[in-house]
């Protein structure tokens, strides 16, 4: 395979020693110049970080800064801050680097003249392209686009992608419910003035605990945390219950099924009561996982169901792999393991990707011009580098080595959770986006620090879990890092 | 000054030869290897970007690409499609360009590899900030800080910039009617499901004509072209008049002043309506000029008037700049046209900035941290860029130069006004930032496709408007070769 390519190395502490299964067969560090351990020489923040927050915090908040880094010496899966400590990072940026810091490959992206004009030229994508953009995307967003999904459409960020499938939605809903008819100049005028008919009262359906983004439109489908959405106002569309299920899966497989029953059961009551009142649900936004809404899960089932209800009530199903997509699911799109009968609708995405965007169906395209348009529509220098970490990922092959080593961290959390059961408890995850839930947010925020201190930089979401979120080049003996140095956390507080 | 470190050269066609004020002595070309003029060598599209647009139409929907253009050799003033057409660009990518195309100073940044990390190592800003970062703050964006604003957040886009500054208004308002009381748990609970006391009924007042951007929040403020909001909700907030001013300004005075004083009026009882209607007016979005919507301006006196009644009324005055900041208006920002007896409490920014954010007074400072936050919240790269963006600006006198440019622009298209009363007609602009109506919409679609088959590439904006959008980088001569073309299609469409 490709991955012989790579040299190989002994790795000596029975630490990082590792069982690969049998597709995964190198045993060599995938970025060169990688340490082979985090080391915390000061508490963190340090003093630099802490003097630097201080000047930031005279232009800007800034208590929400964890440390200042050093984005020169960071290197594959460690995160060097500017006191010179060193972190094994499994948060990435929330989840945002796809081939972790430095990569090589993209550094050459960099060095080559070539390349460098793209990222001085940003273009007005909808109106002048650059020559070869239509093989730039072809070779990057559609070489991973998720099966059935012909068309892709750019975006600067998340927010913004998710947004714009929304907007495309109503579009789509809004054409179907006028049949062919023209738009009238009623409807021109009413927009305007933000009434009906023009601008209309329809509905995008989300789920507790789904996170969607933060400008105005997303954010009344998010519902993760009240700190995000306290004092804004929000609009008034349907929101059903996400499932919340009882582990290990294997024992409650009763309850979990009747946890899907309900929760779609809310969906078609919503569908019935915002259909009926004419706020017309255009679309039903969902993560495959929820993230920041606490690492929650639903089954393939639950997922499939969910599509054939959302299209019986005529709507839309966007799902948003923001933070699950981009390979860490050891797929590229998570949403890819619950095997739907059709494909969905929309597929928005950002993070690892580097741009934001969405894939869709064709039927979603816009019937005008300048209905799905911005000034920028993403920018080429991102998908330049995308396309440079989809050929890393398949030449690495990172997928195999993200099932690797998810299922090396899912089997250490398992233990764990057996071993520690007061403070590790509901593991789950695919691939390596996995998670544990903690005896309380204390504990979990306790975790968070301590595994700092340990040089391990994690992250919490929803109430009690901590995610796990490594870049794609995370291979299983950097997650025999992350557990022992997670058991000596546990242990401790074990003790205390 | 500075200018005189560039070389001196000499025009030797009367079409370029120009009279510049006092305070801009030099005669060179700032870029170097600028074509001399525009050439058109195909139709535009040319047969290359018809074969690209079809190709590009397979993936999205791509009816409004113009061409398809050369990034390579498109250079300062210059964009070159990819047919070989050079064209004369007073539109630059919806006036996002700041110092043209391929800057060598720009390209250099690219060059060094200390600035190369940056670019392929994005943080989130809120959590891992770089090294230096406060200090790269404040070096660009802090630089050219409107007065009285010690506060800055980045943001990816300009939509995104105009939702978070609507977003911290709203927090804002909400802090003064809590009156220090503390957040309560109804609160928290009720904005988690979209509803009130958490989710707030507050609003955000917006002008006829005003864009501010397309995402659903701040898409409710825009109303500038029914295509930009047809299908989509809108929230039920107050909307004014903008002025709309009768020209020559010199013949009109007291009229304009009557329709000062009659959108003042709209602006008071909006809010009265709202503020008694309990759907308390937090913040008034405004654009020094309506620029999309169709180079509406406004006097300084209603700018100032307006700030009154705002503060009267409690809420925060928010100058979205995303189009007109950035030096085209002769001064860094156009507000500071309009002597404003105190800051704007925001001013929003994107496009030529390279990075979106907004500014702020210290009031508005989030009292929580990850209220204003998102995973990349802008991109150290761009401020990089920027950083190098305020220095030639300032070290190649540019702001002065548009001040030239701009006079060269206003008197040569008054002129035309004149001669050409029946298609051009209401000239208006501050520095290069100018505009003039046709007698209708299909005549000024006729001049922008005529301009194209001239070698210049402008833009429309509203109804019957063509703007002028250069770079920073384009002189009195540039402005010569504009007036040129522009005066060829004139006589022809009179001819016609």
């Amino acid at each position: 395979m490709a991955l012989s390519r790579l040299n190989t190395f002994t790795i000596k502490s029975s630490l990082f020693r590792q069982q690969l299964p049998q597709n995964v067969k190198c045993l060599s560090n995938l970025i060169l110049g990688e340490p082979s351990g985090p080391s915390v020489k000061t508490p963190i923040p340090g003093p630099k970080s802490k003097e630097m927050i201080s000047e930031l915090n005279n232009i800007q908040f800034s208590n929400t800064v964890i440390y200042f880094t050093d984005y020169n010496k960071s290197i594959g899966n460690y995160i060097v801050d500017v006191d010179g400590n060193v972190l094994l990072d499994v948060y990435t940026q929330i989840s945002s680097l796809p081939l972790g810091y430095n990569h090589p490959d993209l550094l050459k992206v960099l060095q080559d003249p070539d390349n460098q004009r793209t990222f001085i030229n940003r273009p007005s994508l909808g109106l002048f392209p650059g020559q070869g953009w239509p093989q730039k995307l072809t070779s990057s967003l559609m070489a991973v686009a998720p099966k059935g999904h012909t068309q892709v459409t750019t975006m600067a960020c998340g927010s913004c992608s998710n947004e714009n499938a929304f907007k495309a939605a109503f579009m789509w809903y809004r054409n179907k419910q006028r049949g062919g008819a023209p738009i009238t100049e009623e409807e021109n005028n009413s927009c305007m003035m933000n009434v009906g008919p023009g601008s209309t009262p329809f509905t995008i359906m989300s789920f507790k605990g789904g996170f969607h983004g933060r400008t105005i439109g997303v954010l009344s489908t998010t519902h993760s945390k009240a700190i995000h959405k306290l004092d804004i106002p929000a609009l008034d569309w349907p929101i059903a219950s996400f499932p919340r299920y009882k582990y290990p899966l294997e024992d409650f497989v009763e309850e979990n099924k009747a946890e899907d029953r309900k929760c779609l059961a809310e969906v078609e009551e919503q569908f019935e009561k915002y259909n009926k009142a004419g706020k017309f649900v255009a679309g039903v936004v969902i993560e495959p996982i929820q993230a920041e809404g606490g690492d929650n899960h639903a089954s393939p089932e639950f997922f499939q169901e969910l599509q054939r209800i959302t299209k019986k009530n005529g709507a839309a199903l966007i799902i948003d792999e923001v933070q699950t997509g981009g390979g860490a699911s050891g797929k590229y799109w998570c949403h890819e393991h619950f095997h739907l009968p059709e494909p969905a609708d929309f597929v928005t995405f950002s993070k690892k990707m580097l741009t934001g965007g969405y894939y869709s169906l064709p039927e979603f395209r816009p019937q005008q011009g300048y209905r799905i348009f911005n000034t920028w529509m993403g920018e080429p220098s991102k998908v330049l580098l995308l396309e440079k970490v989809v050929e890393v990922i398949k030449r690495d092959n990172l997928l195999s080595i993200v099932q690797a080593s998810g299922k090396k961290l899912m089997d250490g959390l398992m233990d764990m959770s057996k071993r520690y059961p007061q403070h590790l408890k509901n593991v789950r995850g695919i691939g390596t986006f996995c998670a544990f839930d903690s005896s309380s947010a204390e504990k979990r925020d306790e975790i968070v620090a301590k595994l700092k201190e340990k040089g391990v930089q994690s992250g919490g979401c929803g109430d009690l879990s901590l995610r796990i979120r490594p870049a794609l080049v995370f291979q299983p003996y950097h997650a025999d890092i992350f557990l022992h140095q997670l058991e000596k956390v546990l242990k401790k507080i074990k003790t205390a």
